[in-house]
């Protein structure tokens, strides 16, 4: 028989389908990699993005020339845009505003590949200093409530280019997802005076069903409610809200963890497509007690349908604990 | 510049963001459909499919035999399971349940069709009079809290069979989503003493600018704030939280207007992927003024990446006046 659970982060009731999971049409198979002819984010291409906003370099190498290790340029087709005011206005029942916002691209290597899980470990930690460092520089824009960090590989995850990058988004709006994921742990710490995202670690540490991979200060683990099959997420064994207080040993595990997570779903899966998203908390609140910031991995195998956009509610036809099994066992 | 747009009912930002229609790559090409070489679903068939939970007949005809115009069977891999108990339950910081429900697939009608458009109004109307049917019926079942009535159309949008129909999913919660539309028009309603949805109607009928279809009884629209390229929603004019309380007269009109914005969207943009979603108020709750059953018909022409998983957000490259003004122009 099926399961419902609840994930009490989101309070998203998930079905754990397993009956379904034979279902072949129930896994998207991925187009082959097509390696670009011509990569505009490789080295040597630099007039061929925006001006970069910010470069991690080697020293006496020029602004917008080659000699760069992970390199930040505005998107070329930017959802949001950075000037102008926000003009709040409404209209019968409805609210709108401009479309204030930055919208970055994060260029994670200069060579044409298609994943960092290839790169040393240093790089890969110079990727993640790099997304603290935009972080750090859009919270002073005032019109900007908060930063999403987010990743799309494949093409029905929303990849559209081969190069490996990240993208950024600030919104001039705390997004729907965040506050009500903040609001739940704030509830659940009024109630429990402990935090929500400590304790689901410490049970997922208890249980071990579900762990992935466990070392001193991160835990990669497949959720308890998952909406897809091998979702995994990263979550600090020490307290955090906003990801730009990482220090620089956290810093070096969470590279460590993140580059193996990956690894061993693109070993497992064939590289499939996935989409991983960093949940912080918003730039200009205080430091709080409830809240952790964490990082959720979505590899996108199934179809999203009537269902789910219907009800909210997720088939997951892969229980968390094979999957997890089966990511901790394989070896890289 | 693009726009921040809130929709008032499921208080979701979109981003329409014009500047980004011209990418080709937001848009999903379809494969063309596969006429099946064998259909469980026709008639002739019908000992391939679970035995029947209901059908409209030729007198005479017998169960589970040809005859019937339309029919509704178990979903032969359910999400959820008619026998047993909840058996709700705590584990740690985590609640769960069986997966206790129902799951039917309304086999629309015996010829193998990809679509009902092509079919007479009065066969439509019979399609709309079995989602009431089943879900009078799976009300008095007391575990069951909600009915999900949705359609599936192309791979993408999760379609996996050819012969058109439509899929009902009883849940033992009432979904999430559903139920912050409902509570975010009980607050609309407590504030203004007046439905959101009907507001929302007169306003748009005031703009003209996003409507498709305009009849006695409906409106079919563009919202003002649409997650999906030419997302187009169906309102009764008239109040109701339940769908199940339709008279004869309106659902002779709800098939008219629903079958000819299907049809515009089909032969617009050549047979896309698409799910519609029947949203109507709870089993079990009174009727109240301040709700009203509506359906969403939400196209699948682009991609869902980090962003919008991360943040709830939307982006939408077509603004839904040019939307809107594409689909009511097109002559059927």
């Amino acid at each position: 028989m099926s399961e419902l659970r609840k994930d009490p982060l989101s309070r998203r009731w998930v079905i754990i389908a397993s009956e379904r999971a034979r279902r072949p049409s129930d896994f998207v198979v991925e187009e082959p990699a097509q390696i670009p002819g011509f990569d505009p984010f490789a080295e040597g291409n630099e007039d061929k993005t925006p001006p970069e906003i910010a470069a991690y370099r080697t020293a006496g190498s020029r602004r917008d020339g080659p000699g760069w290790r992970v390199r930040v340029v505005p998107n070329k087709f930017p959802a949001l845009a950075v000037e102008g005011k926000l003009q709040k206005h409404g209209s019968g029942p409805y609210d709108r505003m401009h479309g204030i916002g930055a919208h970055e691209i994060v260029i994670e290597c200069p060579q044409t590949v298609r994943s960092f899980t290839g790169l040393p470990d240093a790089h890969v930690q110079e990727i993640l200093w790099m997304y603290r460092d935009r972080l750090v520089d859009l919270a002073r824009d005032r019109r900007f409530r908060y930063g999403m960090i987010f990743k799309n590989v494949g093409k029905v995850a929303g990849g559209t280019l081969y190069h490996t990058h990240s993208q950024l988004i600030a919104t001039p709006v705390v997004p729907r997802t965040v506050a009500l994921k903040m609001e739940h742990c704030a509830e659940y710490f009024k109630l429990r005076e402990r935090c929500l995202i400590q304790d689901i670690v410490e049970h997922e540490i208890e249980e071990q069903s579900r762990v992935v991979l466990d070392t001193g200060h991160f835990l990669s683990f497949a959720p308890y409610a998952p909406r897809f099959p091998f979702e995994t997420w990263i979550v600090p064994k020490f307290h955090a809200a906003h990801f730009e207080s990482i220090e620089q040993g956290q810093m070096e595990e969470l590279a460590f963890v993140l580059k193996r997570t990956l690894l061993k779903l693109e070993r497992g899966l064939g590289n499939p497509p996935y989409n991983y998203m960093l949940f912080t908390a918003p730039f200009h609140d205080a430091p709080n007690e409830s809240f952790r910031w964490h990082l959720e991995i979505t590899p996108r195998l199934t179809h999203v349908a009537g269902f789910e956009w219907g009800t909210g509610f997720y088939i997951n036809p892969v229980p968390p604990e094979d999957a997890a099994e089966f990511l901790r066992n394989l070896k890289l």
